[in-house]
């Protein structure tokens, strides 16, 4: 299933040209059961299974032997810190990272406590499995490593990367169903188009997400546009349309 | 890629039974260009290119026109109101929901500005392209739909569901690599096992994720053991392990 993903797009092209090395290891394998069971049901009763300690430490034991220095061993859980850009840039500058998904209610206790280094959560929902949220991981992190992405700066002007959602984007055609890019967009003028993207990336962030404002950083003339803004808010804010939409209406 | 993930698994075998239905479209097959291109270079300059408008707006017509009621159109993107389980209820009640997935630089503004009811971000970090992301929406929201778990105690009973994190778990055998079951869980009563799992659930929420406790629905019982809790907070934390450990070190 992980490979199904990860090795199409672009972290397989990444793999198959070296970059990096993304492996997958099915627990069942190590499990001693004749029926490769791998889970049991919960002592102190409840509903749901519990995935068995011991399965789950051959396995890492086995693929730990394969490395000659110890990766770090990342529990996929609700309960662990919630993943952010920063912390993808933190984990894609490890050497390696070993991913435990579990499945099921979860997993024993005791094989969590002896061998994970960090729980990690891709946010503050459930999913049936660890899976999922692996394929997250590795592709977030993927493609931040040496070579991955053709360009760089394809991620140094993207949304999260330097603390502010993205400007919008146009292609052709120039006018599509009535509507025209942006005419600052056409005239080539390289310091206004960088002026005017900056402002509406400055946008984005103040109506969609203001939180991210506090820890952004700012130039001078950054603070003057959202003090502008602030200043002719009431109007703009309902002008905005679905992004304060309530799912409930 | 979507259906080698959601077909599988219980999403898969939910939608084999008739509880969900999922389905895959693929915006290349909309595009009119004869090599099935649907993304072109931005006005404006910059790296990467923009996905078109015309071949996402010929997509979604076509399946649009296979709804009786409109269903909500979601953008996948990083600027998207963040996902939380709250939200992923509130989404398993609509009949219907279309996931749009970007990819490249992102997607001409005007097919978002007339097509899109609402932006949803899986979280704070940047990802090849959407379909990861819709895989975890689709996996979060299905499996709240009715029939699709067999037991619906197994997400009354986890973290996030009641704004707490979940108890630890357990299972055979009872003593593991010299790690005993907590005793409290062999003697089979149901009142101190509900009581420990509970304290279990307020001590990892207080440790891991002490944001969560000013939203949950805490009993007086609750906030006497949050109390235990911290007035002998300076030992706890330091045998806590893990959970506060900085990845830098």
């Amino acid at each position: 299933m992980c490979e199904a993903v990860l090795d199409e797009s672009i972290t397989g092209r990444a793999k198959r040209a070296g970059h990096i090395d993304i492996r997958y290891h099915h627990i069942r394998y190590y499990s001693e059961d004749k029926h490769r069971r791998t889970d049991d049901s919960p002592y102190g009763g409840g509903s749901g299974m519990v995935m068995q300690a011991e399965p789950l430490a051959a396995c890492l034991d086995a693929v730990l032997a394969t490395f000659d220095t110890r990766p770090r061993v990342i529990y996929l859980s609700p309960q662990g810190q919630v993943l952010t850009q920063k912390k993808v840039v933190a984990l894609s500058k490890l050497s390696g990272i070993i991913l435990v998904c579990g499945h099921y209610e979860g997993v024993d206790q005791r094989f969590l406590d002896t061998y994970i280094d960090e729980e990690l959560s891709i946010g503050d929902y459930v999913l049936t499995g660890g899976e999922i949220a692996a394929m997250v991981v590795t592709d977030a992190v993927a493609r931040l490593c040496d070579g991955v992405l053709r360009d760089t700066s394809s991620y140094t002007e993207e949304s999260h990367y330097n603390g502010l959602l993205e400007h919008p984007h146009y292609t052709r055609p120039a006018i599509w169903r009535g509507m025209a890019v942006p005419e600052v967009l056409l005239n080539g003028h390289h310091a206004h188009i960088e002026a005017w993207r900056r402002q509406k990336s400055l946008e984005n962030t103040y109506y969609k997400r203001p939180d991210l404002l506090e820890n952004a950083p700012l130039t001078e003339a950054d603070h003057q546009y959202l003090a502008e803004l602030r200043s002719k808010d009431g109007k703009e804010s309902q002008a905005l349309g679905y992004a304060e939409q309530d799912l409930s209406t």
